[in-house]
């Protein structure tokens, strides 16, 4: 099986080229694929495929399957895609500049220059619920957003010595039912922020394209502001751009690493 | 630049052929292929070159360049050599049978199947001081003994529970004045150990083949016993044979997982 590693800010994704929807990948498969040791190891994989293939609604040319590491789907990954549009330009299949891609989340509008950074269109951002996060101890106030999925953005903690090693409690409990994505954020140029992430049924990662977004647009809402923001994230740097029209813009950096042949049917 | 990953009982290595051996990898360039996020990732790095342009003593017909993750080179490792033999037989470079691999512990006599388990010889154990282990807050006896590094074999706590978590204090303390290995075994059958294993500068580790054969031998030793065992260490099984003639053979799987092109001039 053919395969390409890459990262975004340190979120990594194991690219398998399945142009022709032929591939099933058994979540059993997909754990063995993305462990760290005694496989390729990655957060997830990218599987691409032709959109005429997959069966899909809509005429985009490209669907992405994406596969948590422990075999389930996802809708969508805001770092995944990036490295999904890098691979399509870099390996010929797609030329550079605007590449239309179809994901469980509907389907995305990449820029994707011949070198360097990708963009990605990440939809509007919708207020949520309002809520008290419970950080080291300490209740917080967190303001509630959702980039498709659901996230409260706390402000007034110290980014560095935060403790998200536990899912943060919330208040009121029923706020959000199906849990929710935790941001803490500094403010720390005028368009420039840094934060952390604890991302629910996860932990604290390294980077989180959503919730970069999230963070970028509380602050901003707080400024009545539609700009551009640089978010230092642990893995790196991501830039957010709200649009006037309402649409979030992500871009940030997607490395492919390798890229070679795995062994499906080794002894 | 041409790459291999495999494991041997979840010790996991990037195998890197460079036969006339041209290939010079700084520090940070092995730190960025052993990244378990932007990079490859690995426990260390095994260049592959001749004998003959290594300009080592000897007539060994390879060399095994063990690099740690954070660029250190190390003498020997007996999972990493496992994964260098069968690369070797799998990519045709050698016959299977006898392999001569010289190492910076000297030379090391392989024997490689066309499929399935390695063996390598780890050479003789020698006695050192027993001495007093705290393991969780308890001071348990132990047994000294190297296999090229020095080893504290435990058989009295449990290996479940046991915290490996810090490390072992050793009394006396002036003992093992550059640090010791320190193995936790229980006797699961007459010829069966389990083990769990704290390995110097770097932790608990699911694996580690000079602590396997040290573990073995100092259980057979109390029995007064040459014979083979079983170990089951964390990342699966070996095997480990006490010669009659002082020799310690340690047998176990070495797989090859993926082969492919590592970017090193990436942006």
């Amino acid at each position: 099986m053919q395969f390409t590693k890459g990262h975004g800010t340190r979120n990594d994704f194991v690219v398998v080229p399945d142009l022709d929807d032929r591939l099933q990948l058994s979540d059993a498969e997909v754990q063995a694929i993305c462990d760290r040791r005694s496989g390729i190891g990655a957060d997830g994989i990218l599987r691409v495929v032709r959109g005429s293939a997959a069966g899909r609604a809509g005429d985009a040319p490209w669907f992405m399957d994406y596969r948590n590491a422990d075999g389930s789907t996802a809708e969508m990954c805001g770092n995944g895609i990036r490295v999904f549009g890098r691979y399509l330009v870099d390996t010929g299949l797609a030329e550079p500049g605007r590449i239309l891609v179809d994901t469980r989340d509907g389907v995305k509008k990449l820029d994707v220059p011949p070198v360097g950074d990708v963009t990605v269109g990440m939809g509007e951002p919708q207020r949520r619920p309002d809520a008290k996060v419970r950080i080291g101890g300490e209740w917080v106030a967190a303001a509630g957003w959702s980039m498709g999925n659901p996230h409260l953005v706390v402000t007034d903690v110290d980014v560095d010595s935060a403790d998200l090693s536990t899912v943060p409690e919330v208040d009121p409990a029923d706020a959000y039912p199906d849990g929710v994505n935790v941001e803490v954020v500094e403010l720390v140029t005028p368009s420039g922020i840094r934060m952390r992430v604890h991302e629910r049924g996860v932990g604290e990662t390294q980077s989180c394209g959503t919730g970069a977004c999230a963070a970028a647009v509380a602050v901003m809402a707080t400024r009545d502001q539609r700009t551009t923001y640089d978010v230092d994230v642990p893995g790196g740097r991501l830039s957010v751009k709200w649009c006037d029209g309402g649409q979030v813009l992500l871009t940030g950096p997607a490395v492919l690493v390798a890229s070679g042949e795995y062994r499906r049917d080794r002894t």
